[in-house]
């Protein structure tokens, strides 16, 4: 509504004609690509579906959004699994550890699915895991391939695989302009985590 | 928390030095602008944050963030605010109508900004209103040299001027590699809208 301003004669509703669930990857070494997973939550709630946030390689550092989507009264779940971005400065867990978490949570994703248990399933940083060789290629797609028709699925992070490009619906690249640390500004809470 | 990975050994919570105020821009072609802004409304929620989204030249057709911000148990509001994209084919309003709604919305801005009743102020679509002419440069410029210091301001939209860019701590551009809409998908509530 306008505070101010008058309203528009109407408030039109789209509604497909078919629904369908759509693969949606948000890529690119830029600010906003799990901010925009979590917006899809947010949004998917508002519609009434459900929702499950599976987190790579996130677990060790806290994020804004874990008490966030408690705050939400809709059917939305985040699970924050790993211990932080494997193989950067000052993450002291080796490869295996990280692996071993990121073969967990992707049999987590695929029982899910197997589920049917949400309408919506962001796969956060899962490009990253990738990548990175913590899942495999193969387990990926199998997902992709395998997913029911009307669920959306999400994949964040950067670097994603041309594979996994060419299955998705919707792809979006973020592309860094400038980022605040570059100019030494530490993270802040609610922007940067 | 992990379903079966081990969990890691500690979770740090960041906390900066200097907390600040950041203006982030979120400009580009590709799907995720406003997602990100919302993902952002979330997780600011999650450290307690006040949080305002304020849309531009939205107000006409539905979108499941209306609803999703309102089961939040925070301190959110989202106003929308104008009639639809300015321009677009389908719209019906004219210029002087969509200038009319967007200068009801900037003044809205100035008096949140001014009232210090939000930590983090969405502008949603600011930068397309901005390139449409509906508001004027000086008045955005103004915004973004007179915000409070550790007031967040997020601006959202294609087309981000330069002169906002230039101001801008953290910006991002989004890119669209491919979109479902191309292949003749239509819109799927909880993804598109």
């Amino acid at each position: 509504m306008n505070k101010r301003g008058t309203k528009p004669a109407k408030i039109d509703r789209l509604e497909p004609q078919v629904r369908q669930g759509l693969i949606v990857v948000i890529t690119g070494n830029g600010k906003g690509k799990t901010t925009a997973a979590l917006g899809m939550a947010l949004r998917a709630c508002g519609h009434g579906l459900r929702v499950c946030i599976l987190q790579f390689m996130k677990g060790d550092l806290y994020a804004g959004e874990w008490d966030g989507v408690k705050k939400m009264d809709c059917d939305i779940e985040l699970i924050a699994t790993g211990k932080g971005f494997c193989g950067i400065q000052g993450n002291p867990y080796p490869w295996a550890e990280h692996r071993a978490n990121a073969q967990d949570a992707i049999e987590l994703a695929r029982e899910k699915l197997a589920g049917q248990c949400c309408d919506l399933l962001v796969l956060d940083e899962v490009n990253n895991a990738l990548k990175l060789k913590l899942i495999d290629l193969k387990q990926l797609l199998d997902l992709l391939q395998n997913k029911p028709p009307l669920l959306h699925l999400v994949l964040t992070g950067r670097d994603a695989h041309p594979r996994v490009v060419a299955l998705a619906d919707t792809v979006s690249e973020v592309h860094e302009v400038k980022h605040a640390y570059r100019r030494e500004i530490e993270p802040q809470p609610g922007i940067d985590y």
